[in-house]
């Protein structure tokens, strides 16, 4: 296998716009960076000076929350309202009544909760959970479960996907998300589903219209019996199909026909478990390019 | 097992003296960066002005090496007489007799080979393997196979190491010298060796007294039958201990007992097996701090 150059082409894929990078002005709350926001949708934030705190202009000036919202609780009431307004003026689309938290890293307890469609206009840390549902076949080769996304989806419509994957919401752990997200979307039993394996983690930095998304996919592998096959449980998966891990390491290389993140996963996968080596130029590309953004 | 705050401060020690990194002086081979050297090594290579070119002083000078040296042969035939010259004058220890090619990363044709020795002097990046030899137990866990070094190696003697481990020299590939390091450390006959997979690669970098040192460890897993043995070959190590990866993990959290570099391998094993859960506050610190250097 010799498809490195377009492993790093899918890398090149999420991590775009970083030229924009200087012109986004930070988000602080308790003096802590929790986001960057383009300078667009800062404007609509000083309409809500209750809420919002606008200070300066550009890159060296900074946004953050009125003095008086010192709790989690006070912050999400007042920024919620905010948000709807935006949202019924058409600045906020793809409404999911989804709760991300609003965290400077991982793991630190939430400083605001924000409806999940508003997290790349204020430019959060978003995090995800991804499944690799694998199965050891006769030859002792790998094959993967792929799902087809449904084309109803609002995003990605019709793209090939993980078996499992998910955002992380407020509230679940990794692992409760993980084996809620096996029986919703794929009908893996709770047994089966608690074998999934953490086994690190992917970064990537993406800049695009909406704003800054600097997104943390959390990988398990899941090793599947040969005769199980997982099924469409919610109408967001079209179909599962099971391919040899080759082809897939194809379709990655030279096709878009992934979801654009789901590529960094696999190609994780792929070097985890020794499909590529370090005699193919570009390997430590690969290695480095799969936790470019921010890994905290 | 909750020893992230140990593994932390075991990325930390591979990860030191950062703070001297804007006194060093780029070395560059046509045009290219290949290194960067303390001021007082490059004090030693002015009186050198028919191989060595210094151009201005500190940190916004450069070292390059004489126009006419216009081939790695010409450039390693002079080098070598210049590093023969500080040797006999005590500023060049350890000889190893070993040739490490100098690029400006991995896969680069050599731009010039230098005595193993110097390389830390010269900042040049080095390249290693590391084989994660592991045993499948019966209740379902893993155990390491863990080396101690000989107390009569110069460097890191009776330290904790991995089962086999290496410098990567100039003209084999990683895969020849995972499998001649498995002859020569432990007598792993061939055929087994050749089942070591490559999983990834780590990288840090250290500023010592004796020069800049960014590093990358390319690491395998090689799954052992129960019933092998390693066994000391050439005099490097003492013994051969088989360990549950618990009682690595906690050697390596709660002691500094391994060689320092084998613990970034070690939690990256850990990672990569399950042994460590995105819910453990540091996970991700881990996982980005494991490629803290130039992992080019």
């Amino acid at each position: 296998m010799d498809l490195v150059d377009g492993f790093l082409q899918r890398i090149s894929d999420c991590n775009v716009g970083l030229e924009e990078l200087p012109t986004l002005m930070p988000f602080l709350i308790e003096g802590k960076e929790v986001g960057k926001m383009k300078p667009g949708f800062v404007d609509h934030l000083r309409r809500f000076p209750d809420t919002f705190v606008v200070d300066g202009l550009g890159p060296s000036g900074r946004v953050s929350l009125a003095p008086q919202l010192d709790s989690c609780d006070k912050r999400s009431a007042k920024v919620a309202e905010v948000l709807s307004a935006l949202r019924a003026e058409g600045h906020i689309s793809g409404w999911r009544d989804e709760l991300y938290p609003v965290v400077p890293s991982f793991q630190h307890p939430p400083l605001l909760l924000v409806e999940r469609a508003a997290a790349t206009h204020l430019g959060i840390k978003a995090y995800g959970i991804h499944v690799n549902g694998f199965v050891r076949q006769a030859g002792g080769g790998l094959a993967l479960w792929v799902a087809r996304r449904s084309l109803t989806k609002p995003n990605w419509p019709g793209k090939l996907d993980h078996i499992v994957a998910g955002g992380q919401p407020h509230g679940l752990s990794c692992r409760e998300n993980v084996e809620k997200e096996c029986g919703e979307e794929a009908g893996i039993p709770p047994q089966l589903a608690a074998t999934a394996r953490p086994v690190g983690a992917v970064s990537y930095l993406t800049i695009s219209a909406t704003g800054y998304k600097p997104d943390v996919l959390f990988c398990y592998d899941l090793e599947l019996p040969p005769d199980f096959v997982p099924t469409p449980q919610d109408g967001e998966v079209s179909d599962f199909s099971l391919k040899p891990v080759d082809e897939v390491a194809e379709l990655v290389a030279t096709t878009t026909e992934f979801k654009t993140n789901c590529c960094l996963v696999i190609i994780d996968f792929l070097i985890r478990h020794g499909y590529l080596t370090p005699e193919q130029p570009g390997y430590l590309q690969l290695v480095a390019g799969l936790r470019s953004g921010d890994c905290s």
